[in-house]
C-alpha cells in the first residue's frame, strides 16, 4: 500500500527550458547525422548542409520563344514597308523554345511575326535587337550558387530548382524515430464490444498523428501490461531503435505507476509533474541519453503534453526551429474561471461575429478528446491569473484554418 | 512547316469554370467510391461518409482519479475533528484512474485525501458528493454520436476520438491519382553533364510534390519524346490508370506541340490558352471524362498552371473544397508595371519594416524556378489594370509561411 507520491508543480516551460538544456550539453541536439537521398523524394524533408547549384541553368544560350534566331544587326530597316527576306540556314534558323541558340546567332524573332515566302526564305517586318528573346547561360541559376541553405524544408520549387541545377542527390537529416508505448494491464486494442473496465487504446494513433505531422516517423508498440518487468524490457527496446520514447499513461503517481520509477532507475528524472491543466503529472526523463516522456492516460492530456514537450525535441533534432503557431485575436464569449498556480489551456471553438471572432469555450475535462478534435483553438490562462472576464480580448493558437474557403474569382 | 496557332486568351477564372462546370456535369466529380482502411492509418484521408460513435466512452462509469470509491451517503459527517473509518471492500475499495467504479459505490475520494489505517481500514476526513470524481458514461461520447461528417480530413485527434468510440474502420476517398507525363525529344534525367541543348527534366517532381501538397497521388511517366504516336499510346495508358492527367510541355503552339492535337483527337479541348502571365499555353481538356491538363513548359508556368488548374479538380474530386490561401497585406517597395489584357501573377519576398509588411517584386521570367522557390508570395495583377504603384497596398497569398519562430516562453 505503500506510496512515494511526489509529482510537483513546477512551470512547464521551466521543465522544457531544462529538459532541452540538458539535451543539448549531451549533444543530442547537435543534429542527425546526415542521410543522402534522391532529390526526387525528397520533398519535406530538411537539409543537412547548403546545397550549391551543379551547373548554370540555363547552361547553354537557348531561346525563349518559337521563332527564328537571327543575327541582329543583319535585320536592321526591316520594317512593314520593307520586309526583309532571310535565307534560312544562312541568316535565319527556325528554333523552339529551350533550343540551343545556333552559332553566330544572338536574337530570336517570334513566331508570330515572322512569314514563310517559302521552305527556305522567312520575311520579318522589324529589326530585332541583340539578346532578344534569349535565355543567356545562368539567367535562373549560376553554377555554384547557393540554392537552398542548411535546415530548410524541401519545397517542390525547391526540388525543381536543384534538378535544373543538375543536383540529383541531396543530404537531409533522417526523420526523428517516435517510439510511441501503450501501457496498461487495462488497456485493450479498440474494440466495439469491450468489457467493463477495459480501456480502449487510442492515445497511440492521437499521438503517432502529432508525430507525423512534425516530421518525426512515429512507431506504435503493442500494449504492455503493468508489469516493471515487461515494461523495463519494453523501454530498453524501444530506445536502441528510437530517438525519442513515449510512453503512455503511467505517468501520474497510482499504484501501478511504473514510468518514473523505470526512468528513475535506467537514467534520470528531470521533471514529474508540471503546473498545467490538463496534463499535470508529466515525466520528464533521459535514459541512455535520450528523451524518454511520461505522457499522461487522458487524451486532451496526453496531446498537450506531447504538444509542449515532444513537439521542441522532434524539431530541435531535424536542426528546425519549432514553428510557430498560427493565432488569432478573438474576443470571450463568456468568461473563464481558472485556479491559480496553473497554467490552463481552454479549448475553444471560434464564431465570427460581424468584423470580430469570438471566442466560445468548450467541455474542459481532459478525458474528452472529441471536445478537441471540434475546437477550432486554445486560449492559454497564465498560471498567475485567474481567468479572463467575458467580452476581453484573448490570443487564440489555432489548432486548424479558421475557414475554408469559397474564392471563385480569386487567385485560388 | 504550316502551323495552326490557335492559342488563345481567355480569363484563366472562365476557363476554370466551363472546365470544372463540365467535369461536374459529366460525373467526374460527383465523389469518387468510397474505400475502408483501418483508422490507425487514416491521417489526412478524407471520410466519404458520416462516421457515428459505436460506443459511449466511457462505456463504463469510471474513476477520474486514484483513489477509493465510496458511497457518498455513508461518508457525510466525517470531518478533520471526527475522521471516518471505512472498512476496504465493504465500505470503500481502492480504486486507479480508469477502474470501473465497483457496484455499489457512486463516489471517488482522491488518494491524496486518504489515510490507511491498516490494510483492511481507510480513513478520511471530509465527506463525498455524489458522483464526485466519477466520469459518467458517454461524459465524452455517447453511443451513435455524429464524431465526424464526410468530407472532412481527419486530424490526430479524430482518430483518437473515433477509437475510443469503438470505431476501428472509416470510409475514406482514395487519394486521386495523378499521372504527370514528361515530354520532349530534347528534355533528359537531371545530370550534372547535359550536351548543349538538352533540358533536364525537372518539372515532374516539382509537379508530384504540388500534387502531393494537394492531398493527390503523382506518379511522374518516364520521359516521352516528340513522337505523335509515342505521346498518344503513353496518355491512353496513363488514362488508364489515374484520375487526372498532367502533360507537361507541348502545350503551346510550337512544331512539336502535338499535345492540343492529341487532345482534340482523342476528346475534347475546352480551353488552349489564358490570359495570364506567366502560365499562358495552357491547355484544358476531356479525354474519357477524365480531366487531361496541358502544362506549360517553363517552371514558373508550370507551376501557376498547376495551381490554378490542377489544383481545383484534385480538391473536388477528394469532396473538398480547395483551401483558402493564407494572405497578408503589404505595401509594395516599387511600382509593378503589367500589359493589360492579362491577369499577371508577380512573385515577391515579404520585409518587415517596422509595423507594416512590405512586397518585393523578384524576378519575372517564367524560367526562374528559384525565384520562386524563394519568394513569400505572390501578388495578383488584375487582367484590365497596367499595375499597381510604389506604395500601394496589396494583397499578397502566401506560397509559405511568413515567419519562423523563437518564442520561449509562449505556448510553443
Amino acid at each position: 500500500m505503500a506510496r512515494k507520491v511526489f509529482v510537483t508543480s513546477r512551470p512547464w516551460q521551466e521543465a522544457l527550458e531544462e529538459f532541452l538544456g540538458t539535451l543539448r550539453s549531451n549533444g543530442y541536439l547537435a543534429g542527425l547525422p546526415a542521410e543522402e537521398i534522391d532529390v526526387t523524394q525528397a520533398l519535406g524533408r530538411v537539409t543537412a548542409a547548403p546545397v550549391y547549384a551543379a551547373i548554370s541553368s540555363p547552361h547553354y544560350p537557348a531561346a525563349a520563344m518559337d521563332g527564328i534566331a537571327v543575327r541582329a544587326e543583319k535585320t536592321f530597316g526591316a520594317s512593314e514597308g520593307e520586309p526583309l527576306e532571310l535565307a534560312l540556314d544562312r541568316e535565319a534558323a527556325v528554333v523552339d523554345t529551350g533550343d540551343p541558340l545556333p552559332e553566330g546567332f544572338d536574337a530570336v524573332i517570334m513566331i508570330e511575326e515572322v512569314a514563310f515566302k517559302d521552305k527556305a526564305t522567312a520575311v520579318i517586318r522589324r529589326p530585332a535587337v541583340p539578346g532578344q528573346n534569349i535565355r543567356p547561360v545562368g539567367e535562373d541559376i549560376t553554377a555554384g550558387e547557393l540554392l537552398v541553405p542548411a535546415n530548410h524544408i524541401l519545397t517542390p520549387y525547391d526540388l525543381g530548382g536543384m534538378l535544373s541545377a543538375g543536383v540529383t542527390r541531396v543530404a537531409v537529416r533522417p526523420r526523428p524515430r517516435v517510439a510511441i508505448l501503450p501501457t496498461g494491464t487495462e488497456v485493450v486494442p479498440p474494440t466495439p464490444n469491450p468489457a467493463p473496465g477495459q480501456i480502449l487504446e487510442s492515445n497511440g494513433t492521437m499521438l503517432a498523428g502529432l508525430v507525423t505531422r512534425w516530421g518525426g516517423e512515429p512507431q506504435v508498440y503493442p500494449i504492455t501490461p503493468d508489469d516493471y518487468q515487461l515494461l523495463k524490457e519494453r523501454l530498453l527496446q524501444a530506445l536502441a531503435g528510437s530517438d525519442l520514447v513515449l510512453i503512455n499513461a503511467g505517468s501520474s503517481a497510482g499504484r501501478e505507476d511504473y514510468t518514473a520509477r523505470l526512468v528513475v532507475e535506467l537514467g534520470q528524472v528531470l521533471t514529474h509533474g508540471v503546473a498545467t491543466r490538463p496534463g499535470k503529472p508529466v515525466i520528464l526523463g533521459i535514459v541512455e541519453g535520450k528523451p524518454v516522456i511520461g505522457v499522461p492516460g487522458y487524451p486532451v492530456s496526453a496531446a498537450l503534453c506531447a504538444e509542449l514537450f515532444a513537439r521542441p525535441v522532434i524539431y530541435y533534432r531535424q536542426g528546425l526551429e519549432p514553428p510557430r503557431r498560427e493565432r488569432v485575436q478573438a474576443v470571450l464569449a463568456r468568461k473563464i474561471y481558472s485556479p491559480l498556480g496553473r497554467e490552463e489551456f481552454v479549448r475553444v471553438r471560434l464564431e465570427r461575429e460581424g468584423d470580430r471572432l469570438v471566442a466560445i469555450p468548450t467541455s474542459r475535462g481532459a478525458g474528452t478528446i472529441m471536445a478537441l478534435a471540434r475546437a477550432d483553438g486554445i486560449v492559454v490562462v497564465p498560471r498567475l491569473a485567474e481567468g479572463f472576464a467575458a467580452g476581453q480580448e484573448v490570443t487564440v493558437y489555432l489548432l486548424r484554418k479558421s475557414e475554408a474557403g469559397s474564392q471563385k474569382s480569386e487567385f485560388l
